[in-house]
């Protein structure tokens, strides 16, 4: 028997529509790329976004269609995400911090119809545009005082496309399946492979965003987003911000800590959201110049571990509350927030910190579960580690045009690619990537553990640790490692130091010195190319 | 082009698993039938509620039947709130105030299957268990020590039929829009008509409550719903506090100030929900006897509009925040929440007081506009009024079994029968009930204010305003009114008085002087029979 309630697909056409009717006055400020501090609110956005669906129509471009975007964090950006979305094509984000090959591969392999470009990644584009086989134009985001000369074909000034509508146009009603918005996630190994959005999903992921214990998103927040809009949706953001009617504050190309700064201070910002690298700057430009926060009162940190000492730094010297959330491209993508919880209240500061630390645990919607290669389920203890496994309504069940084969299991579980522990009470830690583990006879050892140890041992500037193989333990650790010049450092004194904080069994087996450790575009370590490397050393206890 | 996302249905099952696997330990406290305090917590809720579903299994229970409840706020009523849905069954709250050939009616139109029953409702059952068609049997909500004697047959020890299982039961996976709930609503014409709620609209309102501008609830809650859960689903709170992992705080049959006072100190309560009437109570007692919440921070005021020197209690005696919240049981029921917007921080008390008493905004999900008779649309300028209607996934598409017909028009609106303004920031303000708005040459006259004011006159104890026809404006306002006895108010005392606040156009006709005033069982003024009686009536100016 069916419930009697009306069937409401979940659009994302009804969250600007929601901004627009109830919160149309409410601010989205931008610093353009043109140089100015751009004004707009919810009203204009949703208007324009129609009129961006007008002339989209015209030009040919149909339900389900590929619409790739080179952008910064701006209006237009906004307008795009709504726009494109609403009407029914696929709002397609690209990273231009990719390597040109990737980018054409990417917009190729998306079969992108038209890509909408910032003036700074027209370059970009000119470069590539002869690879690109399937764009019929570029929309460039800007007036027509600002279009540059460019090599590029069939080129549209954005805001002489919206002029010519009139905005008089309806959001069309169709599936809640129907797909949304699209975002390449590459990882070391591969081609980039493509996350396709479902309204429905970007719907759901907006309300847990917008959870008191998600991102705690309200209508009294003013939202600087840092991290980009061409990352995993910006985190849900810009579609939660909708939900709830709240300000958006956006840096454009101007991501360096005074900018940042001023525009927090200027627009009153309550909330931001971006990874590590950028807090940093922003976090040594506040000290240097002596600085206070006077309104943002918490921080989301994601992308990659934020490091104890910048928890402390915003925490206890800013107070401003720091949410250490989790997630991935697959994933629209949170996971998990690292919020305390009332249990924790009368924890002493170092007690919370190391919670803090941790990547956090699960909102309602996204299950998580630990297993070994067995696929037997690990115990939240805290202790135990295995391949984390996810699922819910807002997790890819696949790659776009089936790239990388079945990636769910039968149960409909995905495999994250990550080693994490799960403690009592939910909270998350990520020990490892799950190829880059070391299985020693039945036990996993983390190489971040092992190289994080490492880096800490004096004279040694950047340590890789990798599986080996060997023939009674089938795997064991082998350091790979940097010294600073002409530092005296040896093996011995490398292991010597791991021994004060590693079990004996999780010690390397060897200790290789070499001048430098290959990284790939985004500064990661490539141990994919170490693995090549080192396959066939032999270990001395072997 | 459908997305790439898990098909993850929306299920009732996934709100008690996510909180017995995430919060496991965060307390259920209940102020039990049978007397003392008692502890549970959401592991052992998840765990009763599959025993319950294993022993509703083999007593013939199966999907979409119907299993009707008569009990207070306790923890197994919220385990048959989970357990009841979760295996696929529907849960049919019904309220023990009706009167007995309500639920009687009731009972036999939903084909109950079961009744689970408190102690308190089992003679209010025997009274009727002759008419009641198609019940099985009655669990008794107790254990074996307090089982009652009872003349009902069939009938269960719910604490015995929950230890002869082992709550190895893994809950089924199904289409999320089956049904999950029904609840009647009853109105002062016709018979109690079932709203029939699915899992997909109950998990949707939840997410929504969870939202910072829903009610904000979240894992460091400790939650007092007052309101009853055979109300609405008790305005959803059982379900969002499970989403959360919020601390539950349930009074069982203690509804006076003193027992929810002591109760929300005990258990150190953040937040709170009820009706007027309860806060009346409870403010009374906590004036009289010189106390302060130490703990509460916030509280939901719903089911009828909240009185202004109410909330100017809570906020600016005791600092508990006022979310005066609107809705229907048509509605899941949550449509509005009266929190203030950023803008307002720097408004005088006087003038937050005057927002905070209109009804509020509405969340996303819900869709408001109101109309004038020929259906078009009125302005949002907080002047024009019109009939309120709603749209939205957890709106009700029609009663059950068709009762009333059909509810919603061709663009899927629903009719809440309710005449309300609103204003440009969209503040919603239920000015009547439609059928009683007073229709006079076009323009329409709320007779809820003109009650409002009558009664502020010397001497006037009760008035009624109703409709009577008049041959040149079609209608013309009727008071219809009870004097203190012995006083020697006039009506023309009582014109003059109205003449300080109303237009001209708004002044009554006529003023009938009446010994009393019908009430339907719950207390409200009972129009259709004044309607009924005054409908020849002759006006002096007719």
């Amino acid at each position: 028997m069916l419930g009697l309630v009306q069937d409401r697909p979940l659009l994302i056409s009804s969250l600007i529509e929601y901004a627009a009717l109830n919160h149309g006055d409410v601010e989205i400020v931008s610093r353009s790329v043109e140089g100015p501090i751009h004004r707009t609110n919810y009203r204009e956005v949703n208007l324009r976004a129609k009129k961006m669906a007008q002339a989209l129509t015209k030009l040919g471009v149909e339900f389900g269609d590929r619409i790739g975007t080179l952008a910064w964090n701006g209006y237009r950006h906004l307008e795009i995400y709504f726009g494109i979305s609403a009407m029914g094509s696929v709002c397609h984000t690209i990273n231009p911090r990719l390597f040109p090959e990737q980018i054409t591969y990417i917009a190729n392999h998306a079969e992108d119809k038209f890509i909408f470009v910032d003036l700074t990644f027209v370059p970009l584009l000119e470069a590539v545009k002869d690879h690109l086989t399937g764009v019929k134009g570029f929309v460039i985001m800007t007036d027509e005082a600002h279009m540059p000369e460019t090599s590029l074909d069939n080129v549209y000034c954005y805001e002489t496309l919206i002029e010519a509508e009139d905005g008089n146009y309806e959001w069309p009603v169709f599936d809640e399946n129907s797909a949304s918005s699209l975002c390449y996630t590459s990882g070391t190994t591969g081609n980039p492979k493509g996350v396709l959005y479902s309204h429905r999903s970007t719907v759901l992921h907006s309300f847990c965003v917008c959870t008191t214990d998600g991102l705690g998103i309200g209508n009294r927040d003013s939202i600087l987003p840092v991290v980009p809009m061409f990352h995993a949706n910006a985190w849900g953001i810009p579609y939660a911000a909708a939900m709830s009617g709240a300000k958006m504050v956006m840096p454009g190309s101007q991501m360096d800590g005074q900018s940042i700064y001023e525009l927090m201070e200027q627009e009153q910002v309550t909330l931001s959201a971006g990874v590590p690298t950028v807090w940093l700057m922003l976090l040594g430009y506040v000290k240097e110049n002596n600085l206070r926060f006077s309104s943002m009162n918490r921080t989301v940190i994601g992308g990659s571990a934020a490091p104890r000492s910048m928890i402390e730094t915003f925490v206890g010297e800013y107070g401003v509350e720091v949410c250490h959330a989790w997630g991935m491209t697959e994933m629209s993508p949170l996971g998990t927030t690292g919020n305390l919880l009332k249990k924790h209240e009368n924890l002493s500061d170092d007690e919370k910190y190391a919670i803090r630390q941790k990547q956090g645990r699960t909102v309602y919607g996204v299950e998580l579960k630990i297993v070994d290669d067995e696929g037997a389920e690990q115990p939240r203890d805290g202790v135990a580690f295995g391949r984390l496994l996810v699922r819910g309504p807002w997790i890819t069940s696949g790659y776009f045009k089936h790239e990388g084969g079945d990636v769910v299991d039968a149960d409909g579980w995905f495999d994250t690619g990550d080693v994490a522990t799960i403690d009592p009470d939910g909270y998350m830690q990520i020990t490892d990537r799950s190829k880059d583990v070391i299985k020693s006879g039945g036990e996993w050892i983390s190489s971040i553990d092992v190289e994080n140890e490492a880096v800490g041992c004096p004279g040694i500037v950047e340590a890789a640790v990798i599986a080996v193989p060997h023939p009674k333990w089938d795997e064991r650790p082998l350091v790979i490692a940097v010294k600073e010049k002409d530092h005296p450092v040896t093996k011995e004194d490398l292991v010597h130091h791991l021994e004060n904080s590693l079990a004996k069994w999780q010690l390397p087996d060897d200790v290789v010195f070499v001048d430098e450790l290959p990284h790939t575009a985004t500064g990661k370590l490539l141990k994919t190319k170490l693995r090549d490397e080192y396959k066939d050393y032999k270990l001395p206890t072997a």
